[in-house]
């Protein structure tokens, strides 16, 4: 399983960002094959974490059309700076107390 | 490079509880080779990434007493449940706008 890990530092979220941000998180889940996604924010930092079964699928979506029209929106508008790292989990954890 | 998320659902965070986060923070970086750290907080949800150059840096890290008390003291009291994926990046882009 792959991880693709978002940090932002967030400009400005205008009206059109949650509803992009949505239709986004849906497009990835029910067509492009991502497992889980989860995003938190803390005043202007963004961290999005996607899972994925493979590094194909990740670059499907990348290059998907509709998602690279929200990737610029993300560079133009919304973040004044971001980075993307890919990673393949080695190990994975969990508990409850 | 590898990287820990640690994501978490926070129970109740005390008067402890900066105070260690900090120390260990300072720990892994000065004494056991932890590159970067980065945690956001959102409502209960946590997020905690943190940067490594090696498998065997994570594991030592993971077993030294002082962070074995904190990981205790995690599951006991601050968080209602958690998640380490443990992952090695493969690709890593960013941009400013």
């Amino acid at each position: 399983m792959y991880v693709v890990i978002f940090r932002a530092s967030i400009r400005s979220l205008d009206d059109e960002y949650a509803s992009v941000a949505a239709r986004m998180r849906k497009l990835a889940m029910e067509q492009f094959g991502c497992l889980e996604f989860h995003a938190v924010a803390e005043g202007r930092d963004e961290v999005a974490l996607s899972y994925w079964p493979s590094e194909e699928a990740i670059r499907a979506w990348k290059a998907h059309p509709e998602h690279v029209l929200a990737q610029k929106a993300g560079r133009e508008r919304w973040y004044a700076s971001y980075s993307v790292q890919v990673a393949r989990v080695t190990r994975a954890y969990h508990g409850t107390s």
